[in-house]
């Protein structure tokens, strides 16, 4: 089965067209402009939709619906509100539908990207699954009973906002203390600076020009290389990572966990430890063994993410 | 439409018929003799059961199912185990089947409990809830789609064990920090302890004896005295308990958070502020508005639940 799937971003709009086994088959994309009003955002996807399409050779009578990702949420109203975009409140769906006269679904990003690891990552064949992408913050989805849940008014999913160090640091949501102020890219480059601070000679001094620009990836380059700051600033960090996922798997007891975002591609010096601290202090983890593994897909998550979209919008 | 519900405790083994509509028509319980064989054990639930079939004067014919609420944990290949009746793994479902020619469910006693409350109390027709009960730790449910969800192979759902303090209180999972050492009523009692430690002009050095003696409800009601360190105590305990229902509601977004366990009969001193507190901090309160209640079975939650154990199986 074919779908239209839209990655609608804060810098750019990418649009594919997907085929459910063989994953994008055209794509293309144009700048969102996201400081423009809404209505011409909305004819500029449209017209990128008619343009791929067109330049597809599909015919557009083989696609069964269109899905967006995008970067905030959907009421069950069908009304779009993302921040970065200044949408508070637009008939997203409606207008899709109206001038492209194809079923839309919509979703957010962060949902999306966790049903294209189902589709087509390391999530195929998940029924239960826990998706968490390490960022600014940390985004999440739950995969329960093959779809994604987003509670009674799809208002939940807030992985990143469950109180993990209570009393502890300061969260943008306004609590104190969130696991994403611990398991996110950012808390590791405060964790990384917070100990080369005790630490002259640490290379991540001078590894970006100055400490003040030290990137998450930074960090665990110089733990590679053997800084002893480094190091520890990422065995925290993954331990904290770890106490997370642990959470997560006592919780919800999914079959895998997938960890997206950059951090993810940093390979064994994050997972082997991860994996390890997880199959150590996880319950039932004699009978249950839920695997930890990386996302797989990069940048065409969005496109297929969005398809999916579509597809389970279509299947319920 | 009637079931046979079976509570299964540590000291006692209480049997009911019950209605989904009117509750319990009859019912009749028994020592559980915990230290006995598993066989004795079960030949005694089969017994109980006949008797309050035939006590009760409903027709066995009327009978649809027997749902059983286990005080440990039950394997999707019907294996029962339960560390307070020293069973590791027994044939449970398959040997009252065979003595009582009846469709056999059996989940966990906090499961049972939250689909009691969903069939006869705090959360009649929500479809998404969450059931936390305050004891001697934290024992939880989820209730997604009208269904209990315990995960992949029915090992998740501890929602007592997550990580609210990173490296905090040892906790008995082997882990530290976890929300039970945070919600339960033992980390009130613990709470009421440190406080008045401070404070030899407590009335919780005297309330129940000594310090040493304290209870949950001590605490409770020498803050309703107004003693200050209790109310100290329990202001704490009060922020930790709803810190965590936030962080529930963030990831869940359930229709309704329901407290069961002793402490939630402690009424307004704890819900006024613990709801107050939830709908400050908890996101998207202004559309959402999760409901926090207290649970209103008592006694005859674990037969509701039980009976609505094998409801729930026989619907799936």
């Amino acid at each position: 089965m074919k779908y239209l799937g839209i990655d609608l971003g804060g810098t750019h709009i990418a649009v594919g067209v997907v085929d459910d086994v063989d994953g994008i088959l055209y794509k293309d994309s144009c700048p969102t402009g996201a400081d423009r009003e809404y209505k011409l955002i909305m004819e500029d996807m449209v017209s990128l939709c008619k343009k791929v399409i067109a330049d597809s050779t599909v015919d557009i009578d083989e696609i069964k619906g269109l899905g967006v990702g995008l970067p905030g949420i959907e009421t069950p109203a069908g009304m779009s509100y993302a921040k970065n975009l200044y949408w508070d409140g637009v008939p997203l769906a409606g207008d899709l539908a109206k001038a492209l006269d194809l079923p839309v679904y919509i979703d957010n990003d962060a949902h999306a990207a966790a049903l294209a690891e189902v589709g087509f990552g390391s999530l195929i064949g998940c029924k239960d699954a826990i998706m968490l992408t390490l960022g600014t913050g940390v985004g999440g989805a739950m995969i329960i009973n093959d779809k994604i849940y987003s509670g009674s008014i799809h208002a939940g999913g807030e992985l990143g906002h469950f109180t993990f160090m209570y009393n502890g640091h300061d969260c943008s949501c306004g609590r104190k203390g969130c696991y994403e102020q611990y398991a996110s890219a950012s808390a590791l480059i405060r964790m990384g600076k917070y100990a080369a601070n005790d630490c002259p000679t640490s290379s991540l001094h001078t590894i970006n020009g100055s400490l003040d620009n030290i990137t998450a990836k930074n960090v665990v380059d110089a733990a590679r290389e053997g800084d002893a700051a480094a190091r520890g600033a990422l065995d925290y960090y993954i331990d904290c990572l770890a106490q997370g996922v642990i959470s997560f798997i006592n919780i919800y007891n999914p079959e895998k966990v997938s960890i997206g975002g950059g951090l993810s591609q940093a390979g064994d010096i994050i997972f082997d430890d991860l994996k390890r601290i997880v199959k150590e202090q996880a319950f039932n983890q004699l009978h249950l063994a839920t695997e930890v593994v990386p996302a797989m897909l990069k940048n065409d998550a969005g496109i297929l993410g969005a398809a999916m979209v579509a597809q389970q919008g279509l299947r319920a």
